[in-house]
């Protein structure tokens, strides 16, 4: 059975594009997934690469873009009021859960961010979110500082292993950037079962 | 019959490769398909957006993309041993001709750069792939300097009207970048027809 490592950042709208189906791509081909969040602004800072939204023109049509992409999947999408929003504390919180708890802790904080425009960057409306999504957010949310340097270092893998963006993706060696590239992954891990 | 503008550069890969499959969607869509060449360098200064390859791993997996992608669309391509490479006197040359040999024009210098490995900025190789297409090279050429206008105005326009990248795509005011967003393409054409 293939491994599909999918690495995302709350903060990257087209890694929440990607969240929500990267299980059924899973499931139609047979793959493990391996979620792993990481921090995207610490790959363009090792990396030199830049955010859409630093070109205005590009920050613009992805927002558009981004819009053409929801309407499509049939997901909720509604752009933030503040952006770009920090996602470390999340993003350390989400690492703190079990494995078995990252799937429902990382699609509770994305719907949130991206189609309830919560702010997932302060704690308290953190903590709410994942008790909502039935898990133990105090808890959470107060191991979150312990995960800074395992954030740090789920980042360091990234780029060392080539990427520069998100979402990436990775079936062991052979790299994907984009949610634009989930057909790619489909069919490399067509060949690859 | 809506219309359907297609803004390419001869240095831009993602610009060929949808070059070689905007006909057919226009067919099959029923719409009527202008080809504009344009200077990327040019878009990429006035925008302040950046070629992938300033990136360094965003230049590795360009390249990774770009084997993916002509391998999907079953066209020839192989990477140019130098890269970039100036396609200013391509794109005069290219604009100079009648409007009915422009498609064809532009097949021709995209097959040599992208596909043959040859070096489309010299001026003799120009003008015997323009020939070898059944164009007038010299002619087309010779009246490059000519069109050093005519390319730096449908530069400004596209930057006017939104862009920042390349292949770019409009039908009217609606804008989609990217050989990747074809399908959106498609869409919109479907919808306004």
């Amino acid at each position: 059975m293939p491994t599909l490592e999918f690495f995302y950042d709350f903060v990257s709208p087209y890694s929440y594009l990607a969240s929500t189906r990267v299980e059924a791509l899973a499931a139609r081909t047979g793959a493990a997934l391996r979620w792993r969040p990481f921090l995207l602004g610490g790959v363009f800072k090792a990396t030199g690469n830049r955010a859409p939204i630093e070109t205005v023109a590009k920050g613009k049509h992805m927002w558009l873009d981004l819009e053409r992409w929801s309407r499509r999947l049939e997901v909720p999408f509604r752009r933030p009021t503040s952006f770009p929003f920090s996602p470390i504390l999340a993003l350390r919180a989400a690492l703190a859960a079990a494995p078995a708890d990252l799937p429902k802790a990382t699609h509770a904080i994305y719907r949130a961010a991206w189609a309830d425009g919560r702010d997932i960057a302060d704690a308290a409306v953190l903590t709410a979110i994942l008790c909502e999504a039935g898990l133990d957010g105090p808890t959470l949310v107060a191991a979150a500082p312990s995960m800074k340097e395992a954030l740090a270092a789920q980042t360091q893998e990234a780029v060392d292993r080539g990427t520069y963006g998100a979402p990436t993706f990775f079936i062991g060696t052979e790299l994907f950037v984009g949610n634009d590239r989930l057909d790619f992954v489909e069919e490399a891990l067509g060949k690859a079962r």
